[in-house]
């Protein structure tokens, strides 16, 4: 699909070399890390037992590269059914503390999403097992693969008894999957001392939007989180004894949460687009080149049809501007069957997600005022109550910084092609982290296909993706270096 | 509140004699009655016994009163959840066959909702319990009482030794509260036997609509219940990684549901009041002597605020006027928390109740054909799908029927005062079913005041309506016996 990238020379010809004739050490690796059943989400002590393995194993790893490895003691969380739990480490290392280099830090986790095999694998999950090049288990490509490919490209650099021409710090979890328990305490704790000599900080923690095509992340979508109440009465009413003479809940709810958003997906909310950033020349023309067939896309999503017709659209829209979608609502009948109830108080569940630049207490105050607005024509003798559960900011970085420079022409000289310049529409909130603890540039660089499936079952990273990334990483390092000096 | 009734004469007054003078030994009985735990909702075998040994009470009690009984067995019923649980006997009884007297067919229950003293109970729910002249029970208004009090003026006669002025018969069946299983086969297969010389069908299982004046009910409300689906497609979607270019089931359905029924109540499906019954003049004056103070009902209801502001307009609304509530969905975020999910596809549910002279396939057409036409306006390539999954016709009496003018001037007779004529906005199923099948006249006797608590905590039947209701049944015995030669 792509030209040949032109062939390495001198050093980075060392470093792939190495690489391609390790790989199926490398793989040998990322299969006993897959074999290590560290799920965060199952709230079960003997999970929580292999999480805590897993850190050992990775910590153990990187001692062996030479990296000093301080395993930050968690304690334990109550969760919200009274059970206690422990927390496994969050392991901070470091390899270097050359004042002339540039110092990166790498995120990444080791625990992953539930799996069993009845779920629909083909393969037991637990034993990565390569099928036509994809190497299939849980954890593959979220996040083990690309944690495990920062490491191989480290130690490439140790095998052939390179010096590594950037420091290299890691910060690896192992309650991502879980919401990251306290990862955000130990960076504020640390941003003083661990963090202090930070330069760049990279996430490899998402995928590309192609199945080839590499990608840079740059920016995710904020979220900010609504609930509207609509209370008559705590009980509910019987719709037989009371239909027809009551302003019932629900009517008001379903009025409220149709005033949002119209069938076009625009947010009906007076001025909430008031603060979008306009859309420049150089960020439209970015939008150009992705590797995105919509019809494909369309399909391989089981969507009948998007809102919009061209690849454009579809992406601003996923990634630069904002949309409210309705989730759901409580307290009111939501089994199967036929209750002929009247919900006495009923809560209608919306979020909106933020881009640049909006701004959440603005974004709260619109959306309360549009609701108090809609709520009042209607004369109701209900009680509104409007909330803001959650808000997450929108995270942007910029294109132009050192470190989005240097990947850019590492993926060239790896793929031989320019990246696909992305965002996500999701938040993700170690980013977001990163950015506002820190303070230093963030750059997401997946190394996953499209097609990976993580969360999903059948998991899997192709060897092709996981091998090139491991020389994308050195070739990373490489070019930092050069930027640098 | 009400002038004393005329003070009985001759045999009316013997009968009321003997009622007062035997009270307690009612009040006894009602006590032995609510001491069986007859619960039919909660699907136990121990549970089902109780209904069993409370079934065989009764069809001794009405054999002794001579009565010839026969216990319909109905075998077993097999549950959503794969359990198999007999099923109690239907009694069958009757009393009387002179073809110079009007047959009347008493229908009634023993079984009763579930009740715990943790629920909130002051005293145990199955030990009757006098307080001020409120006898507290499970089932001692719904609808224990009531049957006794038809025993009870029944028994009084025969005490008396005085020839029964009317033919009686019962049907008493166990798992009303459950559904009535298996009843309507009974009737529709007994139709031409047992039924073939009933004249009338009274039911004595609602309440009045006041706490101190007795009431007639000639109708109640039908209902039609729909669901709508929206589907995108089976599985949700992610609000982050699709939020923004997708038509969303959610406000589609939002949008459909909205369209129903605006601030005032009013359904907004076009011809949908076309054939509701015009309001004559003499249905118009029912209304205005109805005991109901509305500010009171507003209290005790915790609702702030009616949609009308007369007790005429508000009566009328819940009797014969149609109505429309959403009563949920199914297919969204309905539990606590933020989830942030796009449902894929879900489930509006609203039922319209219907008043005479509206007509179910009527409904279900017009119905269909609105949310059609608002669906087609948003352009969605999501799939929508309507269905009326639950009929039920209006049921309404002529209240000018021979037992309507009967029953009034026995209320007139024990309690000095016209009853309130009413009706139900809830469907009775029963009355529908001997309506349709027997083709007789069906009304509704109610004994117990508003205040009684059916299926709560604390219910209760008042000492007073319980033994005045039976001098009403034995007064009605003979009003009919007087009206029919």
């Amino acid at each position: 699909m792509f030209s040949s990238p032109a062939p390495p020379t001198g050093l980075l010809e060392k470093l792939f070399q190495y690489i391609d004739l390790h790989q199926d050490e490398f793989v040998q690796t990322l299969k006993e890390w897959v074999a290590v059943e560290s799920d965060s989400v199952q709230p079960v002590a003997h999970l929580r037992q292999e999480i805590f393995r897993m850190m050992d194993m990775a910590a153990d790893k990187l001692q062996r590269l030479g990296a000093s490895v301080d395993s930050v003691d968690m304690g334990s969380q109550q969760l919200p059914d009274g059970q206690t739990l422990p927390v496994p480490p969050i392991i901070l290392a470091e390899l270097g503390n050359d004042p002339k280099k540039p110092t990166i830090c790498f995120y990444g986790h080791l625990d992953v999403q539930p799996a069993h095999k009845e779920d629909g694998w083909l393969w037991d999950p637990y034993t990565l097992t390569e099928v036509d090049g994809k190497l299939y288990g849980r954890g593959a490509t979220d996040n083990k693969g690309p944690v495990l490919a920062w490491i191989n490209a480290v130690s490439t650099f140790r095998a052939l008894e390179q010096d590594l021409p950037v420091n290299v710090k890691f910060v690896i979890e192992g309650t991502e999957e879980a919401g990251s328990v306290g990862l955000e305490d130990v960076v504020r704790r640390e941003k003083d001392r661990f963090f202090s000599s930070v330069d760049h900080i990279v996430i490899s923690d998402n995928l590309w939007i192609s199945r080839q095509k590499p990608a840079l992340t740059y920016g995710t979508r904020g979220n900010s989180y609504f609930t509207v109440e609509v209370k008559g009465r705590d009980q509910d009413f019987h719709s037989g004894t009371f239909g027809g003479i009551l302003h019932e809940p629900m009517a008001d709810l379903v009025a409220l949460l149709g005033s949002l958003v119209n069938s076009s997906g625009h947010i009906l909310v007076p001025g909430i687009y008031d603060s979008v950033a306009p859309l420049t020349e150089e960020e439209r023309k970015l939008y150009e080149t992705i590797d995105l067939d919509l019809r494909e896309y369309q399909n391989s999503t089981q969507v009948e049809k998007f809102l919009f017709d061209t690849k454009e659209e579809v992406l601003m829209h996923l990634w630069r501007y904002p949309s409210l979608s309705i989730h759901g609502i409580e307290g009111a009948f939501d089994g199967p069957g036929t209750k002929t109830v009247i919900p006495g108080r009923v809560t209608g569940k919306f979020s909106i997600r933020l881009v640049p630049h909006m701004n959440l207490s603005v974004v709260e105050k619109q959306v309360t005022q549009h609701l108090e607005d809609v709520f009042s024509k209607r004369n109701s003798p209900n009680q509104m109550a409007v909330s803001m559960v959650l808000g997450m900011r929108p995270w942007i970085a910029n294109i132009n910084d050192t470190q989005y420079m240097a990947a850019r022409r590492a993926v060239k000289t790896v793929f031989g092609t320019e990246p696909d310049m992305i965002r996500d529409g999701s938040t993700i909130p170690v980013a977001r982290i990163f950015q506002d603890v820190i303070q230093k540039s963030v750059m997401m660089l997946p190394l996953g296909a499209v097609d990976d499936g993580e969360h999903s079952q059948n998991e899997k990273i192709n060897r092709w993706n996981y091998i090139e990334g491991s020389k994308l990483f050195a070739a990373f390092f490489l070019e930092m270096a050069k930027m640098h000096s």
